[in-house]
């Protein structure tokens, strides 16, 4: 894991990488990801581990780690840029392993994990032998207030004893091993330090998946969903534990982090390709012989405004990103609320768009614009609401006046 | 078919049956609705009939139809308030057998078919005991610009000749006949008298279904499915024309015109159903103990611009069937594309607020808002894209400047 | 004052009187308004008051008051639909001596107002020989909390003693008398019982006009014109008190109700007209030679919003006046709210596209657009900001959910 | 004037002198700067000239003037940084002598003037001893396409014949020339190689000031105010072309682009103090004792989004200004129509906002708000209106598709 603010890679390399990856992504990747998602999923995997291997083969797979875990050592801003490129395909993270939520467990493990965890589950994650899945959201509490936990993990002896019912489990189905957020410490004083984080092997007879949820008409498979699950007396060693008890906030508000920067440099990845579409579509579709879509001037409208709002997501995820690896993360809360709700708003009015623009064939499934239309819609209220994000930011800009006030 | 201006319904009786309608959607349809549309439909079939029979049994059945034909005899404008209500339900129409395609096709047999069609088809449809669909749009040419027809009908001795390829052909998975649009008279000086509308029954040799077309996730079957379907050298005798050869615009016109209302107040009852499950989820949903969602002003100025929005649609389309009823379809052409963009955008900014209400379970399948958001999606695009009539709207307001100008 | 639910107008009788007034106002109003407004206003006063004698010559003066008050009689419904008509012209209401806040006071004190009231200030009034206003904002105090009010009004033998500060105390410049509302009943258990309104003469030496504030670039005068004022130690018979002492609120709210459906009709007439300016600029101007702007869809697409925007305004405006005066003001209190904030933004968003059709002339004092582009600005702040009718609309639907909740 | 990309100011050195800018702009214009734009403007020119003596002495003045020109030598991205903060104050620019027209100006006769020219013209205005103008838009021709331009430069013998009427010839009153955009070659094949460009004394006997244009309530003066103007059988030597004939849009395009910038960056300079503003009233208004504005979630989302939209326009102006220091205007059209029609749309936006949080006191001239919601309105109308930039960057994206399409 590259957690460094220093990079092997110089800017003139990340250019030539950047194509690199472009030119996988587009000759590789784009010919059958529509099919992929279609699914099942799980009859692709062969072909998307073949992707893998050539990934490995020429230098590209695992971006965001080290050299010595096998990855590019890339800096968090130069992963970003390469993020935006494997955005733009939906199987782009996947085949070069840095896809949620494998790689928030993996930054985490690297950062928190003990020298045990890291050999039995980071270093099998890292080279993508398996995968895992991260249990926080519980269905009857609002996940925007994340002191509510229901979940519990009692210590008896040498284990904990965890139950609880989640969903939104990302990718359970077909995953090695959970982390489990649960509240272990009731009694602490700040509600914030009530809960932590273990690792549960989805082999445990305690762990039941009752279901992918069936999500905007899909209950997908494997990597591609998202699982309602359910912890019944689930029984691990205390050795599970990641970090210290009731550290499981700190742990979480590290991983979101720059879990925001991947997620929104993905999100402009896909806002650039339904962009992209949009363009083609709108210069071949023919309203009268000579007269392409492309003369409308509402037409015109949405291309020029989405161009402006992807550039401006752009440059604020990347100046975010460029903060944070000086600062670090708690340096940059506000810019942080700021791209999750700016950029997250801007994704659906392109993909919107973009669906406008193709007519009848933008509602079908024969273009990528229905999937994203669906599965994004998440993507303005996981990670926090938006509404969440903007009352937190403003408020935490109008302390500093109420400072001035009393100052 | 009811056309007359004039009802056997008085006012106070139409409230009454408002009423009726709306206990037996709330009773009888709102517990079962959810799990028809995730499906599959067929086997749902049995239940959704036995239904219907219960409607006849209550003299409730087929509303829009006039007594001598199975129905109540009801005018535009109280069918509208009914359709409101069934609206609410996605099975609402189907049920009391006056969703679309059927009904417009009953509408247009009922006007131009002959005697000999309307035993034949008209009879049946009118009674639910056969399903029929509709054959305009065409995947390769705009259906906003309606004179470009690439399908075929030659007249060859008795019997017209039909090849053509069409998709969008709504419900056509069950159905016992289609009604195609076809250009008959290519060498017409008027784009608009070129083609006709003729009845193929689809177990027609030259009939193929290709395929349902997987829409935002999900084929359907059934009635809730869309068809992609090709005419091969398909052969139907001369009489199953209707109307005269070239008449097939005008008689769309005639088609679309109550279409609209229908749709409009089908959206307006979706729409209401969404509000009222943004008001439950955000009594209910609390964000701390005896802090619900519905204290945040967010949420508060969604409510009150839905209610708003809703409100200003029910009195524009109401107003618009009115002046339909009295004057035709004709003299309101300007009022009918402006129901169409304005209610569209409407039901679909109220379902998105009601999603993000709903926070992770927006998303999912648990509620019926996955399947509006996707399904209903295209209301922005069918029966002609918003922005085709805001264009036509302007164009037709501006003109009479033009005069004044002239004048 | 016509109060009645029933009209000596009838249906066929209204839309003549609509064409009268509608070519009253535009042959006699819009030649002279824009030079009206670039005032001084004083020096048209002559001309002005002439224009009155010319409808009461015809017949047109004064609509809202019943006959015997020298009116038409017409009802609540009825004068909406005039109101708009006059709303057209910045000086409409203002000619037929209609206009707020006079009517207000008008209304008021024919429901409230004694006998001798009646005879020295109403009479008066209604026969436009003499101006009023009305002081009810301070400038310490937010207005959309009418419960806190700083001016008092205390008992003194037969007078009362009132001090206070007021701002936006509409056409103060040049009237006769204000209505003021002041706490006379400090410790009344309720807070909505704590104030009074009494009328002010404004030659009491204990009234002081501060000035007529700059407003968006211009102080104005007379009926053009909003003042800060002061009450310093001003004494008035306590006969001057309007209804009960407690009753301020109580009829302040009785004020509010029909002044809002004036306001409403009155933007809508702001709003037609602008709209009629936007399209006149769109078939006039031309970007080359034979390409007027009214070809651009950007164009096309705010005449079509604005279109439907300002039917959805009135349709909901004369809905909301039909309900009041059948069954009262409080009765249609979510009604009220919505038409607010609704017609509010609308009448903005249609004056902001009327200007940038009209370009750099659109930003010049050359039309009237620039006039309501400033001085309509307040109309999403006075009588309640918009925010606030949202919450309140919210609430007061949430809370019938309660209610079933509950129940 | 520095065009140079080079700076001999560092980056810690501008660190260092946007605190001075910025304590001069909050000390010194802030406290005066409501009642200078309230006016009479000449009544404060002794005190404004008084500032900019005091701006020499701290090496403050003419931050975009080489330093052998009496300025600081910045490179166009440094002098942004400035300008943002000069913004702030509706007299900043011009206390520091860098406002338009002149700024335009200035870098027009520094690249393109005759040693005779400069000596004369650009030497004064550089030191602040004159002001100049440009007279450009004609009121009968849409200035968003310049090149219908209907004022005529005759070539007779050693001088020009001038000839023609513009408006919004900002600042022409007071100013001792202008520039004025004429024909000169109607004959030119090309339409962009018919204008130039010329040097008007305005003491010139052909030259008459008409009229300071009443915009938005105020027709204002000197500095602060937009003419109308004639030329009437005008002559000016020949010599007092600038640059070549027929240069006139190539001359105007160079002047555009800088200017751009220069004017994005003084609106996110205005956004920045709106958003202050909105920020203070937020937390200083209370609804009840102890129930700050700033509480309400509606102002918080305003708060929020606000902050985000100005961050936006900041990266992406700043953006653009380090491309066209590195690879000139031409190279960065897209960009320049991007952030023209996206910032002047958040310009208005955040000072409509603050505004509403102001209440009743928004719309008054209290505060500045009033003047730049008047005054800035035209943001979206100069330079080009937002529709032609959008329309413009659409194409120019497009036609890269069209090559893609061929190639």
């Amino acid at each position: 894991m590259s957690t460094s603010t220093t990079s092997p890679v110089t800017p003139s390399e990340l250019s030539q990488l950047l194509e690199k990856y472009r030119g996988f992504v587009e000759d590789k990747l784009f010919p059958i990801d529509l099919d992929v998602v279609k699914g099942p999923f799980r009859s692709f995997l062969p072909q998307l581990h073949s992707l893998r291997e050539q990934a490995k083969t020429m230098g590209l797979f695992a971006p965001h780690l080290s050299p010595e875990e096998g990855g590019l050592g890339l800096t968090l801003v130069q992963f970003a840029r390469v993020s935006e490129i494997l955005g733009q395909s939906p199987i782009g993270h996947f085949v070069f392993n840095c896809a949620a939520p494998d790689i928030g467990n993996m930054e985490l493990l690297h950062m928190f994990g003990s020298a045990s965890q890291k050999s039995t589950w980071l270093g099998p994650l890292q080279k993508g032998e398996i995968r895992s899945c991260f249990a926080m959201t519980e269905p009857q509490l609002p996940g925007s207030n994340p002191v509510h936990l229901a979940t519990t993990a009692v210590r008896e002896g040498n284990e904990y004893l965890i139950n609880g019912h989640k969903w939104f489990t990302t990718a359970a189905d077909g995953a090695q091993f959970t982390i489990v957020m649960a509240v272990t410490n009731p009694e602490a004083s700040s509600p914030y330090q009530r809960a932590s984080m273990l690792i549960v092997p989805l082999d445990n007879p305690g762990f039941k998946l009752i279901r992918n949820i069936p999500i905007m008409g899909e209950a997908g498979e494997d990597y591609l969903s998202h699982a309602e699950v359910k912890f019944e007396n689930c029984r691990v060693p205390a050795s599970n534990l990641i970090g210290e008890e009731g550290q499981g906030f700190a742990l979480a508000q590290e991983r979101l982090g720059p879990g925001r920067i991947h997620h929104c440099m993905r999100w402009i990845g896909i806002a650039e390709r339904a962009f992209d579409m949009m363009c083609k579509r709108a210069m071949s579709r023919e309203l009268d012989i000579g007269k392409p879509l492309a003369e409308k001037q509402t037409i015109q409208n949405w291309i020029a405004e989405s161009r402006a709002e992807i550039k401006a997501s752009r440059l604020m995820v990347l100046d975010t990103a460029e903060k944070m690896q000086e600062l670090g993360a708690k340096a940059v809360r506000e810019d942080i609320s700021t791209i999750k709700f700016f950029v997250a708003d801007v994704l659906m009015k392109v993909i919107d768009r973009a669906i406008q623009v193709h007519g009848a064939l933008g509602i079908t499934d024969d273009t990528l614009l229905s999937f994203w239309y669906r599965h994004e819609r998440g993507a303005r209220i996981y990670d926090g609401p938006d509404e969440v994000h903007k009352s937190s930011l403003a408020k935490s800009i109008l302390k500093s006046y109420q400072k001035k006030a009393n100052g």
